[in-house]
């Protein structure tokens, strides 16, 4: 999407054809600082340091590291070892190992001098097959947008509320929750959007909102309490979220709050949609409160916050009394019944493991 | 309630039975500053740079204040003067209207020369009578913490979530829903408190974290989109929260925020209760959502947030980008229906026109 009024896209090929760029997003949204990525250590500090986050993120900058190493040492030594690199970098990162696996599954068979060529060809195409799937999740949700903007007689505005940040600064390109939102944005729907600030990382004040200030779209942050108030006055005409794993049941695991603004949704009749990209469904999962492990993070994320302080400097600061203990529980889960439609990269569909099921056969059956 | 050890209100008299004394709350939790308000001057400032907040607190320093005022100037003229200049510093406070109503009422037909003591006796009783009401209020509520702490067999912590501050810090001593956890705490039962950040103005990470880890209550602060995960996985026995009014349907209008963790209980079947002084009550509301307009607050106190830098100096920081807009709702409103009970001074009632129809015939018949 647009930053300063150019294309971007999360991660890319430099014009020399070798080096890889990417954005420091641990500096958004006070700086932009585009980082070259030159060999494998510079891939594994961006994904470690979460220079970038989100799944389809981490995945397409690990091929790129397996691209880049292969230019250091393209033996079955250096494949190894760049594996392993950064496998460590994030290991409880999926789409981290299914990368990895996908290319040193190609690179392995392959003559040494033919690896750097085919893995940076494989990471093209990773990035590019993720760009293709949040495009088409776009255009999917897009009417859903659209037809609650014509329900209420084309107004001005149409109110979208998200949480968190799944947008094109989490994938490749488009977003998965931001991607309708973007499609319509560039449709000419006047979508406004509620952005939750998110806490304790504030993703939405921090991130979503950077991005769809660069891109144009009218966008106003509120507090994460704030939502519940605003639906009551009908000041909401739709919620969409992403996800970071979802059961076969239906049931979305999201950052910490989605339940409750999906409660929220419900109790005020404001339809709740998520957005995903069909690879990322957990089709062992059908209870997803029981049975998805909610990471409990470190609790200075909640007593301390980072900010610009008005010498321009960003800096940290303590919020609370010294000492004060905190739980930061990183996510928690939505149940089915309280979302109104899955955003797939297929279509939309009930969520439920049937809706489920009709969109992905060929995963639902096994 | 307890500060280092020592047991202290929020507002007393001086040894010279002149000066009046309070806390700087501006300057919590990171310092705790006592400040002797010895004039009118002084009292207007306490009370318009908010160094007390809470209305039975803003009540008895403006009592307090008319009694400053007529040691310099006694005359009729003075009177008029204090009332005016107070009543100016916070115009929509309606503890601050009344308190100066009473005052005035009492000392107008007081001959100048007997105001002082008056005004002084007055203001002594003013705050008293506050701390016996929150006192009672955490008498009829120490029992439903007592009565879930039993109901799981006397493990060792029962779970009370609260929001915001309606601690001591916003009366002059026990506070409205904390009270009930000090009453609680001080009989030996082993309550915890999840503690709402409560953003915006964080109340729950500074002050209440503050007075409770003072009185040696056991806390832990989460952020404000905690609370649904804790309360789906058994982790919350009860909710507790304070209101800013409180109409006679049951409907309560509390901090921004309040209406979610209420949805969120009702999903799991955690009794909510709020606590409020009777006389809060506003007979004439019968429908809150409707008719309890909601304050719209400056909007950087969303995109920006004091805490305490490394170097120890409280500073302001900016979360969001630069020209962002933010939204800020103050208050929202939690419907009766999702209410379990009202705790008030005179017993815990159903959040209803008949339950607190039967706990105040008298206001309830006007």
């Amino acid at each position: 999407m647009n930053v300063n009024g150019t294309p971007h896209r999360t991660i890319w090929l430099a014009d020399d054809g070798c080096t890889v760029e990417i954005i420091d997003q641990t500096r958004l949204p006070h700086e932009f600082i585009i980082v070259p990525l030159r060999n494998l250590a510079d891939a594994c500090t961006a994904i470690r340091d979460m220079w970038v986050r989100g799944a389809p993120l981490i995945g397409a900058t690990a091929a790129y590291g397996m691209a880049l190493a292969m230019v250091g040492d393209a033996s079955d030594e250096g494949l190894t070892n760049a594996y392993d690199r950064l496998f460590e970098t994030r290991p409880t990162a999926v789409n981290l190992r299914w990368a990895l696996d996908d290319l040193k599954a190609l690179l392995t068979p392959i003559k040494p001098d033919r690896r750097v060529e085919a893995a940076y060809k494989r990471a093209a195409d990773i990035a590019d097959e993720d760009v293709e799937i949040c495009s088409k999740l776009g255009d999917n949700g897009k009417p859903l947008i659209e037809a609650a903007w014509e329900k209420r007689g084309k107004p001005d505005q149409v109110n979208v509320l998200t949480h968190c940040n799944a947008g094109w600064l989490a994938t490749v390109d488009w977003g998965t929750a931001l991607a309708p939102i973007y499609k319509a944005h560039d449709a000419g729907i006047p979508v406004h959007v509620w952005v939750d600030e998110t806490r304790p990382r504030n993703q939405g004040a921090s991130l979503t909102a950077w991005e769809l200030g660069q891109h144009g779209v009218p966008h106003t942050v509120i507090v994460d309490n704030a939502g519940g108030h605003l639906m009551q006055h009908g000041q909401v005409d739709l919620c969409i979220t992403g996800t970071d794993r979802t059961a076969a049941s239906g049931d979305v695991c999201n950052k910490i709050g989605t339940y409750l603004k999906a409660l929220a949704a419900h109790d005020n009749g404001v339809p709740f949609y998520v957005a995903l990209p069909g690879p990322t469904i957990d089709w062992t999962l059908h209870d997803g409160v029981k049975d998805i492990p909610i990471e409990l993070r470190d609790g200075t994320e909640v007593t301390e916050i980072m900010g610009r302080a008005p010498d321009g400097t960003v800096t940290t600061v303590q919020l609370t009394p010294d000492g004060t203990n905190a739980a930061n529980y990183a996510f928690d889960v939505t149940p089915a019944r309280l979302v109104t439609g899955l955003i797939t990269e297929r279509g939309v569909t009930e969520a439920s493991t049937e809706g489920l099921a009709a969109l992905y056969p060929e995963y639902a059956s096994n």
